[in-house]
């Protein structure tokens, strides 16, 4: 995602500790804690500037979500989103997302969210592909038993991938729409690219998949 | 597949036992005796009028091919096909793709082809559709291990149901696109309904996938 570089991001995402978590190894296993319940936690990786993963917290008040992005600059979009309402089923989280076993305790996330995430077309960098073995390893531990990736992307090569890698990997999956919004499957959230895609006729693909 | 019906079929396909087997159930374990070499054995399921089975025994003569399909007057122009050619490693069946275990022993067949199967969209009918569980059961008795079943289709619906019922069966995906004619995939053959649907600007989806 390209954007503007704001220096003044940093500070802002340090000055809200009530969404920004700016320690999450200190959290592993603690997590309910830190949300003071024990709804389950869904977990956005690339959540970029937070549509989804704010107006989900919205949507279902008893779910617990946290969404995960690599840069400053565009969590920082997320966290003025969530201070427009009042969301204490939110948190950020500002890392990489190779590093999610070092947050999370092996099972302690239900639902894990990859939308649009970057393509890296070349094959050369497939590794960086938020699907790639890699990464799959690292969902299958902090993921409960049955819990489900779900996975949005307008890139028909990085869903071809995907479904390939996630099945040689030993997912199953549940479901599959090559075109989410003419599809019957219910209460889509929409993302930022989703409805920049979506708008340009662009169809959607959709899978949901576990670990068996 | 609508076709005039042909009262001179049934007679056409026992005249011509060179192509025609009219007691598959007979040859359980023996095909390779049939074809008269341990040549790999390749099947195709619904085969229709022909041109992929009998462009392919044409393409590899080291493959032994039998195109299976359910209709008389179908299976009678792939013979007509075969008959323009001289193809020793090439067979027809006139019968129900539900029987193959009565024809095939256990990893007699080393790869298996579903082209543009019937969609059937009823949900009432899913058990009809050549990918539904009912027939991976037959499909995994008669290919041997690490044989490969090979789909295509334009019918997005049926795609998408055959991908989840293919993994939640338990087989793996090892390639797929949802374009086959733009992919890199090579060697393509192209079938009656691949040729109809793709000059329609149809998109024409494709899988290839194994049993674990
Ligand atoms: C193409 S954007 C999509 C943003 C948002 N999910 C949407 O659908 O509108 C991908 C986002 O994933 C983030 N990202 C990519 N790799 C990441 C990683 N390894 N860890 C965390 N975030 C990552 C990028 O910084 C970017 O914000
Ligand atoms: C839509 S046509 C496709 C024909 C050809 N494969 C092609 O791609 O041009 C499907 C064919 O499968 C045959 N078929 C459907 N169900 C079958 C079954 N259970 N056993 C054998 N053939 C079947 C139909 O009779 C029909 O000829």
């Amino acid at each position: 995602m390209r954007v503007r570089h704001k220096p003044w991001a940093k500070d802002m995402l340090a000055d809200h500790p009530e969404y920004v978590v700016a320690e999450p190894e200190k959290l592993v296993g603690s997590w309910q804690d830190e949300f003071k319940n024990s709804h389950p936690i869904h977990l956005e990786i690339g959540s970029g500037k937070g549509q989804f993963i704010v107006n989900m917290a919205q949507k279902y008040p008893n779910i617990n979500f946290i969404g995960l992005e690599m840069f400053d600059s565009v969590l920082v979009t997320a966290l003025q989103r969530a201070l427009e309402v009042d969301l204490p089923n939110l948190r950020l989280i500002r890392a990489d997302g190779r590093k999610i076993t070092e947050f999370f305790q092996s099972g302690e996330i239900s639902q894990l969210y990859l939308n649009f995430s970057d393509p890296w077309p070349k094959s050369k960098h497939a590794k960086r592909r938020l699907t790639h073995e890699n990464f799959l390893t690292n969902y299958q531990v902090v993921l409960k038993k049955d819990g489900h990736l779900q996975f949005k992307t307008d890139n028909q090569n990085l869903f071809e991938y995907s479904l390939v890698s996630l099945s040689q990997y030993g997912m199953v999956v549940d479901d599959i729409s090559l075109d989410l919004h003419n599809s019957e499957i219910p209460d889509n959230v929409m993302t930022e690219y989703e409805e920049k895609f979506s708008s340009r006729g662009q169809a959607i693909y959709y899978l949901l998949a576990h670990f068996k």
